[in-house]
């Protein structure tokens, strides 16, 4: 049998799980900084849920990995962090409001495999359910900005409304059934250009003049608030609008560096509000790392009661990931901070390890008598940052020889100050 | 539609989700204190890895759910944390050796439930690869001690090696062809008692004889030494009790506190040499905890060469998580420490909330308008310590209401003041 992954996945080897374990555990922080708290769900959902109509739409069931229990149960792998999590609302009505939650996990999509395009990967999405206010949209923002610097990643976030979007659809003049569609194509302007988009419009049956109209509303240039106050000319009583001076205004009395972008659509048709999207400053990885916004209505359609105001974003792990990769020159292979040789002192060797992880130091000891050189190897291929050397007679005087692996200094020292140096 | 969760599987409120995150946490600490470094493996495997026949099993496969991806090929989810592991190294041959790694993730089986059995539970798995020493086999089991005394659980740990138990039914006369079926029968003893496991040994065939031989040799009493003396008096060169012996005396040396038992056998075929079970201390969790062993074969099956030291073993989140559940009085509802209050103030408690959490403070605040009375039952209902009140009048001295939620006492502070008391 040949040895294979499954197509579109990957394994991590300890450097490089340690990475993505970095950047998890940042993004847990973040979230609990800004109030959020964890929940899980599992894995497998059943099948009439990811297939609600109000849940993630045809396209994204078409990627939807389908299996069977041995009850015959309909069942599949969640695709999204979102549809779980509001089945899980659903079925605990009498949560106290505002939710504010988060979940990390891996999601799974049977789609074509490309760059940065995995079949599982893994998200890390906080979410506020309950409030309405547009403060709850600009910090969500907020905890985008503070996630990617506690990471040292450099990023441009963007924002905009779907609710503007329809307005200056209809402004334009553009037929209501014909908005969905046009909507999903502006969503490939930043990607593809707008050479893509026009020709898709015009494949809608949208005539040129409204075409330009539209791309030109779209690419309003200059501040947030230029931007802003140009639509405003054209848009009387913008509710999108509105919402985005809030926004706006809540972004920068918190004084957050953002972008305004009318064009920005998000594909996902349940959005009913503010749409975000977190793009890389510079780099390989056009795509976003960060994205989502505002969708009222998917939470109070599975519980059956109206409107349910709910915004939260999606961190991207494998993207996060590869840029790093891309960028990080030192990459921990261990974070074992002492490695004890043995030298015919196995028992004792073992009681020092011992008192070593007593003192809360992370310790390893060579196991398979490998002799010093090799054990040096060995060490420093890993980049342990000590070795331990416990011969007969240091031992005798109750010493070890400690060797820093960097300077290679090497000094004959008690446990006790072993401890104190390396705690 | 009515929502529902797959049959076997359960979602984790924050106050569950903190606690398991706790138990998760704890466990990577004490793996990565030990020298053992974070791998990570799919959730989806191939499934002509899961079934080759030096996986687990045809009992397993059964248990196995299978699925395709959209290129018609066999998938399965991982019933477990090592066939995975095994593939890994498979596929990396040229990692240096002991290769000391863990993984924590979800397995899945489509198995019955019942009480502690899941669809999908979460295993951390440490396990050491490429050293044959019983000095290997005695590091887990003081890992395994730390790892409980640091989630405050008081456990017996046990262990037993495959080899003496084939030894002792050789001594007893049973044929080799019997005695892979035995070892699945004794393997109950613990469970469901000695008349259980006679009455299936006579189905096997075993006569009476050796039988009651079979049960007196594996029921002798005493010390570890003295039961290993015991047994040394019958079994004259016996490989599995130098094992036994040794590892005792390694465990000896390190002050560490478990049971040698001569009739535990763990289920699976593919141990050879020590096995390992962890039994809870009193509570209604019977199964164990915690157990694996040494499976000195497998690896080097899946690499088509010969033998390759490994000894893991597996923490059972579900079970210590349940086990938790029945002891544990003081649950966290909540990391969070701060919650603010606006009182027509929201632009300025932003700005406060963003400067708490610069700091490192857990900080949420009010978004929905609730008022100072609602708010007060919000924080309550959480268990979040304090509660800043930030009135107009307040802040034009620069200070804040800080309501410490366990005392009721309010002070009125500035926010640096704040800062410091709640770092």
């Amino acid at each position: 049998m040949e040895l294979q992954l499954p197509k579109g996945t990957r394994d991590f080897s300890p450097e490089e799980k340690i990475l993505r374990d970095r950047i998890v555990n940042t993004l847990k922080e973040v979230f609990e900084l800004y109030g959020y708290a964890p929940i899980e769900t599992p894995v497998l959902e059943r099948y009439d849920v990811l297939s609600s109509k109000y849940a993630g739409g045809a396209e994204i069931l078409k990627e939807t990995f389908r299996l069977k229990d041995q009850g015959n149960r309909d069942l599949g792998l969640r695709y999204d962090m979102t549809v779980p999590m509001c089945r899980y609302i659903g079925m605990n009505p009498n949560l106290k409001l505002p939710f504010k939650n988060y979940r990390i996990g891996e999601v799974f999509r049977d789609g074509p495999v490309a760059s940065a395009r995995y079949r599982q990967f893994t998200q890390c999405d906080p979410d506020i359910v309950g409030s309405p206010s547009m403060a709850a949209d600009a910090e969500i923002i907020a905890l985008i900005y503070d996630a990617f610097s506690r990471l040292g990643i450099e990023v441009i976030i963007k924002f905009n409304n779907r609710k503007l979007l329809n307005e200056i659809l209809d402004y334009c003049g553009l037929e209501k059934e014909k908005q969905e569609a046009a909507i999903l194509s502006i969503d490939k302007l930043e990607k593809f250009g707008v050479n893509i988009v026009k020709s898709e419009l015009r494949q809608q049956k949208t005539d040129e003049k409204k075409i330009d109209r539209i791309l030109d509303m779209l690419n309003i240039k200059g501040s947030n608030e230029e931007r802003i106050s140009q639509l405003r000319k054209l848009l009387k009583d913008s509710e999108g609008l509105n919402e985005i001076a809030q926004l706006s205004n809540y972004l920068k009395n918190i004084r957050l560096d953002s972008e305004f972008d009318a064009s920005l659509a998000r594909g996902l048709s349940y959005y009913t509000g503010t749409v975000i999207e977190t793009f890389l400053k510079g780099g390989k990885i056009k795509s976003s790392v960060c994205a989502g916004g505002r969708y009222d209505n998917i939470i109070g359609s599975f519980l059956g009661k109206g409107s349910y105001p709910a915004v939260g974003v999606s961190f991207g792990v494998d993207r996060i990931y590869d840029a790093m990769l891309e960028k990080e020159e030192i990459r921990k292979k261990t974070n074992t901070k002492a490695y004890i040789v043995p030298i015919k002192t196995l028992d004792e060797s073992l009681k020092i390890a011992q008192q070593l992880r007593g003192a809360g130091i992370n310790t390893d000891i060579d196991l398979m008598d490998k002799g010093p050189s090799k054990n040096l190897e060995y060490a420093n291929s890993l980049g342990i940052p000590f070795v331990i050397f416990a011969g007969k007679k240091e031992l005798e005087q109750n010493k070890i020889k400690l060797r820093d692996m960097k300077s290679g200094k090497e000094e004959l020292v008690s446990i006790s100050e072993v401890i104190k140096k390396l705690e």
